[in-house]
């Protein structure tokens, strides 16, 4: 690894100590400074051999792990979270970082093709060619309010951008700073002590510092995790940089459960009960919380929801998710398309008690923009319907989702085109479980057509997210010392590749 | 298949005869057709098995080949092409059909990956997850001047669309309308002989219909090959749409060459002989010509290029390309900074003369944005430096390039850096051969950051490219019977697949 050291000033804290003041906005010369050192950074980290970035990440998830007490209390005076959840997403958050550390040491991330030249190729003589993924270069990362560890400072595109190669300038999400800033000196600590080079990660502050961090012509793509008119405006200033840069946004997502007849009729109890836990699960504050349950009209479930005991009321995270949850949900109750299911005087209160309203299915076909709304928060909407093919029919209007889940009996007639339709709308398709809790693992897909996210392309959870900090590069005829290690022909790195366009592990 | 057919309305011409007449532009009403009947093509194509796919593209390879002769005679009417040239560049395009052929049924493509579910998994109990990836659905094609056949009604975007699984509706290029309905008429008539859903592949025509469809909803991807400025406006238009959609635009590049000292002693003549040969291929209107060459200024190639003897005109693709070529020739030579090199009284002339004109590296680096000019035709821009390091602050100025090029020597002690710097600008880095001849490979790059493309992550040439079409879907928890093949248990593709990390062949 590089000799030069990572520096913990490009954080606000100064030091991974408990500060007890929230950091100030960054300012224009702080921005500027910072540019300056992750752009350098980025440089260097490219070079660094794919092992040994494997190593800083490891490091980074060691030295959290070691800091969990400080940070869970932390986070907890300034989320509302509970201490149980909160200690399993730090443990998610650092077993992501080793995960992808694995993923380097395997390398097969790396897409490496070797094409040998080839006099008799059929259109004409093949020169030697080679492909690789190589970094993108800085990333702007815009952090989440409701996972303070897991979509925040060492989440999960911090993770995969460093893991990529990229330097990470993060801007820190105004719903838990001292919580970022601790987090933030904790990975620059971590970094340093690997030798990684200075500047690679920097915590910045306010909305200003953000949008100007993401128009830097340094920066090479930016990422998001939020709401969607927040996520848009800033995919939009990104897209009309002088170079436009690839936006990775997570916006929004209702995320439709479809239970068909038959499993209302064979497990309609269990289905009332696991949707009461999923949609209420963190107060509702997931972005693939279940936020409409279609449930057949003449199955008692409408019945079985309303008398069913809902959770009590929870804080949310902050007081402008608070108020935003309020304003949604009267907008919906002056709906005259919405009746109350199970509503206490609580419903929009401080803090809100878990509320279910309903309408039915040609209620929501008629008005799809007016119904179906994310409600972000421990809502929830429950259609009815009274035809199985309605389902296909919401499933043909609803716009771009994260998850589209199916409560279903695997011989039920619909559900072999009802999983077909959702599988164009939704980046992710359950069947008999539940959308809250996001495994990370090679599979996962977090993602979906737009409003979902604004690159139906990726995926912001899973080791495949690190493909979007990647860009291909092909080297053609560069003799064999002069080429990256993944393409050199004795393969050096030993690495899985597809060599004149047959696969060699 | 399907049992419905292909139809060869949709294209204008009604059948694949030559016919004489230019088509009007797509009406309205017309285009309102084309989309509704792309984008139930797209629901049904993509159930279709990839083997069958496969076959489809086989037919239309067979189809063209079949009536190469025809396609050539009108392809050398409207282009000014020679039939050399026209016949390899159909053969070129064939040959990518059938090489993405082989790879629908190689399955690679797919990244399907399967996660097993483990209760003991890191972080918490993993269910059963899998992911595969999927057409995008409709895609908009907007066809380019210079690659009548390869980048234009049958070339790369359409044949990976195509093979990804996706819908086509092409927006033909003004430049060779009545090829265009020909070649399309081929297509959907190859596409009707194996049973594939009608309106799987329009054509449309008309700046206004080409609009009209890339901000149609059904619309789920835009390409285009062409402008900087018409690129940038489509990828405008394709950004601000309610739900924004990728575009995947190539715009532009100069190509820039590095004629190292060590190079220039030792080959200097057979430098610039290739180079020659190389910018002013095809008239020089390949999105791929070297544009500047960078020779050391004591090496004696300035003056062997102002003695070398030019290629006589040839006759540009048309009136529109001619007028701008020329335009931006006067520009250049008009810039005080730009001296002639070897150009006679018909460089801006139509036909035009190849031209060289010169400048120093000083120069170039105190203007870059006046001098590193992409000049559409038989013009190239020689730059003598000093000092080899100059190259290196050269490679650190240019834009986002389609390729870039050294002429070295295996020991340059400049080498690993220049190749360094140029990667992060370059799709496609090349060791001592020229970078117009872009082969259809797996290894192939074609692609770079903006303005090279407004996509840097992805390629438009080689079968990496099908990628861009594609979306990835995860299924969690869904019973065996009801996953896409891909993803079954029993793997009955036989596709390659990472099952719980491991890729398996």
């Amino acid at each position: 690894m590089t000799p030069t050291t990572a520096d913990t000033d490009t954080t606000r804290s100064g030091q991974a100590g408990i500060d007890s003041a929230v950091p100030e906005p960054t300012s224009s010369a702080e921005l500027e400074s910072i540019m300056a050192a992750s752009a350098d950074a980025a440089s260097a980290w490219a070079r660094v051999p794919a092992a040994e970035r494997a190593v800083a990440l490891r490091a980074v998830a060691d030295r959290l792990d070691a800091r969990s007490s400080d940070l869970v209390t932390v986070a907890r005076e300034e989320t509302h979270l509970l201490d149980g959840r909160l200690t399993g997403e730090l443990t998610r958050t650092t077993f992501q970082l080793r995960l992808f550390a694995d993923m380097l040491d395997e390398g097969g991330y790396l897409d490496a093709r070797v094409d040998h030249a080839d006099p008799a190729w059929p259109m004409g003589p093949r020169p030697d060619i080679r492909r690789v993924l190589e970094p993108i270069g800085p990333v702007v990362v815009f952090a989440a309010s409701n996972f303070p560890f897991a979509f925040s400072v060492a989440g999960g595109d911090t993770c995969s951008a460093l893991a990529a190669g990229c330097s990470v300038v993060l801007k820190v999400h105004s719903g838990h700073p001292r919580l970022s800033a601790l987090t933030g000196s904790i990975v620059v600590e971590a970094l340093q002590s690997v030798g990684a080079p200075r500047g690679l990660f920097a915590l910045i502050f306010g909305t200003q510092a953000g949008r100007d961090a993401l128009t830097d012509p340094r920066v090479k793509a930016g990422s998001f995790t939020g709401s969607i008119p927040g996520g848009r405006a800033l995919f939009d200033l990104a897209s009309s940089r002088p170079e436009p840069i690839p936006f990775y946004g997570e916006l929004g997502s209702v995320n439709p459960t479809f239970v068909t007849k038959a499993s209302a009729a064979a497990r309609g109890a269990e289905v009332v009960s696991q949707f009461i836990g999923s949609f209420t699960l963190g107060a509702g504050q997931f972005c693939t919380k279940p936020g409409i349950l279609l449930v057949p009209a003449d199955s008692g479930l409408i019945d079985a929801l309303r008398s069913a005991e809902l959770p009590g009321a929870a804080p949310l995270l902050n007081d402008r998710i608070q108020s935003g949850y309020a304003q949604v949900l009267r907008e919906l109750l002056e709906n005259s398309a919405i009746q109350p299911l199970s509503m206490g005087d609580a419903a929009t209160a401080e803090p809100p008690a878990p509320t279910l309203v309903a309408t039915t299915v040609a209620q929501l076909l008629a008005d799809p923009d007016g119904l179906v709304v994310e409600c972000f928060g421990p809502t929830a909407l429950v259609v009815s319907y009274e035809d199985e093919a309605q389902l296909l029919d919401v499933a043909r209007v609803i716009d771009g989702q994260l998850t589209a889940t199916i409560q279903g009996e695997d011989d039920d007639e619909i559900a072999p085109e009802l999983i077909r339709l959702l599988a164009k709308k939704a980046g992710r398709v359950l069947w008999n479980q539940w959308p809250t809790g996001v495994t990370v693992s090679y599979a996962q897909q977090h993602g979906g057509p737009y409003p979902a996210t604004t690159s139906p392309t990726t995926t912001s959870v899973g080791t495949a997210s690190i493909t979007r900090f990647l860009r291909p590069v092909a080297y053609q005829g560069v003799p064999d010392a002069l080429l990256p290690p993944a393409l050199q022909e004795t393969n050096p790195l030993g690495i899985p590749r597809r060599v004149d366009g047959k696969l060699a592990i």
